[in-house]
Formats: C-alpha cells, sequence, structure tokens
C-alpha cells in the first residue's frame, strides 16, 4: 500500500460535481412528474449514447466559431473524430434520420441525459449537466409547437407551481430575422452585427429597453463600468427593433400588430407574424391564453439551430437562491423548431421542434419553493454489533432479515467500533430506531430498542445530565420475539408525527 | 437546406446503440426493483460525474500494460488528462477519499450509470454500457462481504428469478493467490504467468477440468483448431491448482478442507480460507445457504484490484437467446473487496467491498424469461385531423385535453397526412382508439370512435372485403360530450381483455 508520501489527490475535476442522496432522491421525483406528463401527451421514451461522431453533432453551440470549441472531443482508433454530445437535440436529429423509413412520422420521443460542455466552468455552471427534452419530428405544422408551450405549461403544474408563478413565452426566430432584414441586416456580411442585435433582445430583462437602445447603438456602460460596445444601429433602425421588444406585455392583438409593423417588408417576418398569430389562437381555443402561455417578441433563446417558433418557461416566483436572496428565478427551459437539423442527414426537409428542461437548475428552484419534499423517506434502523463471533453476528444478521421482510428499511452495523461510535453513526445516518442487544438482553431473549428521533428531541429538553440518564428518552426493552413489530409502532408513531409537523 | 449531393452521412459509432421505448420501459421497470432492495439492506443512492483525472481511475481494466489502453481520454485546456470512467467503483473511491472525514463510516452507498471501454467492439459487446452497484466502505469485516452476497440473492428473487434458478458463489483473491504462491508463483516476475492461470481457472465452465489442466500445461487446441498457449505448470503444480477447482461442488466443509490442503505454507491463502469459512458461516447463520449463496473456488473474476473476497451472480436458468437458442446465461453480475482503491488516495487503509450489475445483460435474460412485462403501458388515444382550419384545430386540441385532463394517453395528429394515413399511424404507434370528426359528425355533435384492437381482431376474422365493410368492426359514433366516458369504456375493455390473455 502506498504510504503518506506517494499518495496520489483526490480531486473532481473542474467544473464537474459529485451528487448526494438529497438531490438525487429529488431528482428523481421531479423527473417522474415531468415524465408522466411527456407520456400523457403520447410521447414514447427514447434513447441516444453520450458519444457521437463530432462533425453528426455539428456547430450549433452559441458563439462557437471554432471546429470542436465547446465540445469534449476525441479520435477513435480509424482516426475519425468523436465527441461527447452537448445536448439530447442533435443526438436524437442523427437517430430519426437513421431510422427515417420505419419510424411512425410524426415521430414523437422524450428523453433525459447528461450532457456536456467543454466550457470555462463558473458558478452554477457546469461542464455537465441533465436534460429532459420532448420532441415531434416531422411536421411543419404550428400546431406542433403550440402543443409544445402548452405542454410546457402542463410540467410546471405538474411540478405544483402555481398559476401565475410562470409562464410559457413563444416568438419565432423568423420574426427576429425580418426585423433584421427589414433594418438592411440581412446576408452573409451582417452574421456578426446580428448576433449582436439578438444578444442586445435578450437582456430586455437584465437592462431594460433604455438599456438595449445603447446595445443596438453604440455600446453600454454598466454599473460595475464595463463597456459594451454596441451593434452601431441608427436610431430608426434601434426604433424599429425597439417596437418588437417593447410590445411584449400588451394585448395580443395590438402586440402582433406592432410585430407586422416592425418586421414590413421582409416575407419571412410576415411568415414568422403569421405562425405566431396561429399558435395564439389555438393556444387560447384549448384555454392556455390566461396567463399559461404568452406571445413574447423579445424571447432569443441561443441554440443557432432554430429556424421558426422558439419558447422559454420562466419562472415569475420569487425565490430565496442558495444565499438566501430573494430573486426571481428566470428561464428553467425552452426549446424551438429546427427545421434543418434532421434534412442535413437527409436532403429533404424534415421539419421538428422540441424543447429542453435544465433539470438541475429546475431542481434547485422546486427545492427552494418546497416542491420536493422527499422527507418520506426514512433512514434505516440499525442493529448495533456488541458481540463480534460469528454466532452473534449471526443473530444480529437474523434481525435485520426479519425487518427487511417486513419491508422495513434495517442493517447491522458493519464497522468495527464501540457501542457510542455505533450509536453516533445512527445519529449521522439520521437512524429512526437502534436495535441493542448485548449478552444480558441475549440470555432474557430481548432487545433494547432506541427512538432516536424522540431520544433526540426529549434529550434537547432535557438540560441536566443526571436527570438525562434518569429519564433515558425513548429507549424500551422488548421481547426479541417481537422485534419487528415493537420496531413498526415506533416507525407509524413518528411517521404520526411527521404528518403532525 | 443541404441537396442530396452534400448531405451528411446519419450513423451511430461503432459499439454504440439507441435504445428504444420497449428496453427503456424494461430497464426501468427492473431498476426500480433493484433499487428497493438496495435501499431495503440501508444503502443511500450516491452519483459521481462521468468524467474524472485519468490517475484518478487508475489503470484496472483487465489486460492493459498500456496507459489509457482501453478508456476515452482527453486533454482538458490545461493540459490534464481527462477520462471517462469505465466503471462506477473508482470515481467512488474518488469520491470517498475525496470526503472521507464528514462521511458516515462504513459508507454505503448505490449508484447506477454508463460506463465506457475504449475497446474493439463485438456481438454483446458495447463501448457505452450501464452498471448499478452497491458499496460498502470502511470496514475490513467479511460480514460485509457476506451481506454483499446474499443482496444480490435477493436481488434475483425480486426480479422474480426462481430459488434454484440462480446462484450467487464465492470465492477469495487471497486463496487464489496463496495457491500461486504455494506452487512458487509468487512475486513481481511471475505476474504474467499468475494471469495465466487465472484466465485458464476462469474457463472452467467452458472447457472443463481437463481442458483447465491443459490450459495450465503446455496449452490447449480447442475445436476450432486454435491453440491457446498454456501456463507451463507442473503436473504437480497444476494439481494443486485443480485441487481447487474440482471443490466446487462438494460439501462446504470438505471443499474448505480441499481449499486448505491447496493452499497450505501460504499464510496470506490460509486467511483466505478461514474468511471464507466465516463467511459461509453467516449465510449459514441468515438461511441463505440453501442454494442461494455458494462457496467455490473456481470463481476469478476480471478486474485487477480485488484483494478479498470475490463474488459473482450467475442466472442457472437455460434462456433461449436471441437466436432462440437455449443456453445457461451465466454471469449477470459481481464484485469484491477491494481494499487498495479508496487507500491509495489516503495512505491509511480503507477497507471496502461492493458489486456490479451488468444492467443490459440482466435485461436481457429477464425479458427473455418473461419477467420484464411492460404490457400494461398502453398507446395514446390518436385524435384524427379531418379539417385544418384553427378553429378546427381548436376542437381537436379540445378534445385530446379532456382525454389527458382524465389522465388518458392522448395526442391529435399533427402530420400533414389523409385519414387512411392517419390510422396507420395510429396503427403502428400501437394506439388503442382513434377519434374521428368530420364536418357531418361536428353538426350532429358526435364523434366516431375506433376500437383498433378489436377492430384488427375482427377484421382478421372477417375474410370477405365487402362483408368487412359492412360489419365496420370495433367503430361506434356516440355524443360528442360523452367522448371521455366513451373511450374509457372501451380501455377497460381491452383491459379486462389483456388480463384473461
Amino acid at each position: 500500500m502506498a504510504d503518506k508520501s506517494q499518495k496520489m489527490l483526490a480531486r473532481l475535476p473542474r467544473g464537474f460535481v459529485d451528487r448526494h442522496a438529497d438531490d438525487i432522491r429529488a431528482v428523481e421525483l421531479m423527473m417522474g412528474r415531468i415524465k408522466a406528463v411527456y407520456e400523457l401527451y403520447g410521447f414514447e421514451p427514447a434513447d441516444q449514447p453520450l458519444i457521437e461522431y463530432t462533425d453528426a453533432l455539428g456547430k450549433f453551440l452559441p458563439d462557437q466559431d471554432r471546429p470542436n470549441e465547446g465540445v469534449f472531443s476525441f479520435q477513435d482508433d480509424d482516426e475519425q473524430w468523436l465527441s461527447l454530445r452537448y445536448d439530447l437535440t442533435a443526438p436524437m436529429a442523427r437517430f430519426v434520420a437513421e431510422n427515417y423509413d420505419r419510424l411512425p412520422k410524426p415521430f414523437r420521443s422524450y428523453r433525459a441525459g447528461w450532457v456536456f460542455r467543454n466550457e470555462k466552468p463558473g458558478p452554477g455552471r457546469f461542464r455537465q449537466f441533465m436534460q429532459f427534452d420532448a420532441d415531434t419530428v416531422g411536421t411543419p405544422g404550428v400546431a406542433a409547437d403550440a402543443e409544445m408551450a402548452m405542454m410546457m405549461a402542463d410540467v410546471m403544474e405538474a411540478l405544483g407551481i402555481a398559476r401565475g408563478d410562470y409562464v410559457i413565452r413563444v416568438n419565432n426566430r423568423k420574426v427576429l430575422d425580418g426585423v433584421l432584414e427589414a433594418i438592411g441586416l440581412g446576408g452573409d456580411d451582417n452574421a456578426g452585427r446580428r448576433l449582436t442585435v439578438l444578444r442586445a433582445i435578450d437582456k430586455l430583462d437584465k437592462v431594460g429597453p433604455e438599456g438595449v437602445r445603447d446595445l443596438l447603438g453604440k455600446g453600454r456602460l454598466d454599473e460595475s463600468g464595463d463597456f459594451t460596445k454596441g451593434a452601431g444601429l441608427t436610431a430608426e433602425q434601434a426604433d424599429k427593433v425597439l417596437l418588437l421588444t417593447t410590445a411584449s406585455d400588451s394585448d395580443p392583438a395590438v402586440k402582433l400588430q406592432a410585430m407586422r409593423a416592425a418586421v414590413s417588408g421582409s416575407a419571412r417576418g410576415e411568415e414568422g407574424v403569421q405562425e405566431l398569430a396561429d399558435i395564439g389562437a389555438m393556444v387560447a381555443a384549448a384555454g392556455y391564453d390566461d396567463g399559461r402561455v404568452k406571445i413574447d417578441p423579445s424571447v432569443v433563446r441561443g441554440l443557432e439551430y432554430y429556424t421558426g417558433p422558439v419558447y422559454e418557461a420562466e419562472l415569475l416566483a420569487e425565490i430565496p437562491n442558495d444565499e438566501g436572496k430573494i430573486v426571481r428565478f428566470g428561464s428553467v427551459g425552452g426549446g424551438g423548431r429546427y427545421d434543418g437539423l434532421v434534412s442535413r442527414f437527409r436532403g429533404e426537409p424534415v421539419p421538428a421542434t422540441g424543447f429542453s428542461i435544465g433539470v438541475s437548475r429546475l431542481m434547485t428552484a422546486l427545492k427552494n419553493l418546497g416542491k420536493l419534499d422527499t422527507s418520506d423517506v426514512v433512514a434505516p434502523v440499525v442493529v448495533l454489533v456488541m458481540d463480534r463471533d460469528t454466532e452473534s453476528l449471526g443473530r444480529y444478521q437474523k434481525m435485520v432479515s426479519d425487518l427487511r421482510r417486513a419491508g422495513i428499511r434495517a442493517e447491522m452495523y458493519l464497522g468495527g467500533a464501540g457501542m457510542k461510535a455505533q450509536l453516533k453513526y445512527a445519529d449521522r445516518r439520521g437512524s429512526p430506531v437502534a436495535v441493542i442487544q448485548g449478552g444480558n438482553e441475549r440470555e432474557a431473549g430481548q432487545v433494547q430498542l432506541k427512538d432516536l428521533i424522540e431520544g433526540a428531541r426529549q434529550a434537547a429538553a432535557i438540560a441536566d445530565h443526571a436527570e438525562y440518564k434518569e429519564a433515558r428518552p425513548g429507549q424500551a426493552t422488548v421481547a426479541e420475539a417481537d422485534l419487528v413489530a415493537e420496531v413498526r409502532k415506533i416507525l407509524d408513531a413518528q411517521a404520526a408525527e411527521r404528518g403532525r409537523g
């Protein structure tokens, strides 16, 4: 065995995290609820591997000019480049293209899994994270987009988020493109400036309309003194763009009118506004226009592959963040139409639309809202080990077997420590009950049961050490034959107590 | 959009697979049952990322002499090497070492996840596969190993595998090492020959005792004419090794006696036999010596990091494989004690033991045994789209919303096809019911319901086309207001039929 001087450093690579029991349970609970909605809508589970040919993934990460930037890549033994997926959409597109003829169309599927970004990690910014997506491939009709928006609303409600505490915002890339075209920013030459304009619009929430105007013009000095260079639009150009963003909160008809004005002269823009009008009508027909789903021309969404409607789920609830500060939580998921992603494999149009939920982010929000209670998971009863001969171990083993057969989580203490440390272990595990049998109890055919929850409460109430020893809170001696029944009684009492609390 | 000439090839990298709905559902069902056993034993969920520093993973893959062979590796931007994990144990060891002081000890955890092997793929041999592990870290006592073996047995039974159709075999690396030491194959110089001997023992199942003898000696010619070079042991040395393997099926006391003889002269070997004796006694005390858990000196297990007891879960049931041939399925999981894996980070002994289930392999076995029935998952009711104006789409949308609100999986057909193709789509989806409303039905406030399951059966029974058209099997016209109730009736009748079938 290595001595201390040569030992290796146990360390997690930057941007990766270990997940603990509470979070894993909370995520499972949450994902079960999301899955139930996807299933109810008729989507089927599907799953692609985490590794794809690099070229099949494409270069759709935001702000990535160089190939492979942002993705983890490596060469296979035949020299072909492989990459870890950076989202679930690109692999899904590869799968659908590869199996197109044998799939029912539209192909409606959902999938959850880890995705990877080879980026500089930061607070809340990880290099591995989980997404939970739903996609409909093979239909150009915006009814599919309307359905996605409504399904996102149903997901929010299935997770216990009150109506009014969230909104699904819908926009259309064609409208944004149309405005850019209308102000003369079409064509390949202007790709960089278009991106700057889209980023400016995306900041409406943070910097307000005047901030956006600065970012569309010469630039903006923020509070920290940093200057962000603007898109260099004229006042007239900026006005047209702002027409969109300021149309955000008015009556739907007025909003659509403002959007039509902003895109006037661009056929693509006008098509986009008409699609939004159709989505709005379908959402209204299904009754989701009560604030659950809103047309909002300020929604941009980052990924470069979107070609039509885009949508975003936003939590409006004000939630304490990890520092206890109350913040508006913001986006927990979104998506849009990506008509080019499957097509590029097929050489024929294969329209598609879908959305993605950021699992960790949504889980954090729900936990902070108190919507993911996993306190019904009870830690195991611990059977202490007082004698270590094989026969005694067999007896303790039988006790845990009996408890487990009755459906009670239980374990025999497996370490080498003495009784006091064993009780400390049971405490750290959050065990509800400790079972103790030394030589005396064994001879009498008895076991001692310690109610660790009640015991801790009573102990807290008893100030005096002598009095504590006298009271021996939460402790009882029972017949060994009644072990399971007596443990069950304590667990039931604890459950009733939790229900009241 | 790309034209056909430039389109990209949609292809999965070698050794990776897409998973389909049936398999995903079967795996979920199976993993839920395994998880319930782990939880009952008091293990807690834990999770590590898929990427670790290469040096933290170590070089424990079987037969890997060169660094990074067998693992997918890439350099981080700070030039450090990262790798995709090749199992769940090495990352778990890193996690425990990094967080040792704040964890309860023993630390008992379970985890499921994808692991990767950068190897040549073959039939049933993938480069990404899923494992489901449980581990106890921080105790040298073989009670922890006995518990692992018994828990594996409980997992098999929770999965519906009948007692007698599986066995958990337990051996000890110290015994194998002891035999090798006793025949003069100790020391670093003999590492290669030791490996050849272990591989020979591992083949007992396939080649029988005489085959093993050949492999221990000069070598063996198999049926295909391939010659495998042997370990070059003398007849006397080979006899000692064979003492072990032939002791496999006898009475426990006799078996232990034969093992003692085989290791005589090696303190390490004798320690190993004593540990097996202790495990045997504990397994017997808990009643698992009824064929569920057996001491078996022929168990080797591949991974180089095992240091003590090793165990393997084997399905004895004869199962049709994918070609319909009846085969004894063999190993579905295993593990052992790996006292060095955490220690190398800590510079102090941190004993540990655990096992791993190969998820896909076990799922295949259970499906072939008929133990993973997911037929209770009903495909969605499909509401056909007869008119495509926004108002009609709104009406169809309301029908699916009403069905979903009643908890019935439903979807509106979102493609562009006509009625016949829509019914074909519903068939391909396996839909139980199609809902149809054209102009006439709408005016009359009615909908047509097609029972697609009953319809298909009746259609199969009706030979004549004219007769078929007359009968219109499984079709009924009902009031639109009764849509949900009438669909429910059909679904209930289908469920009752499935129950009878």
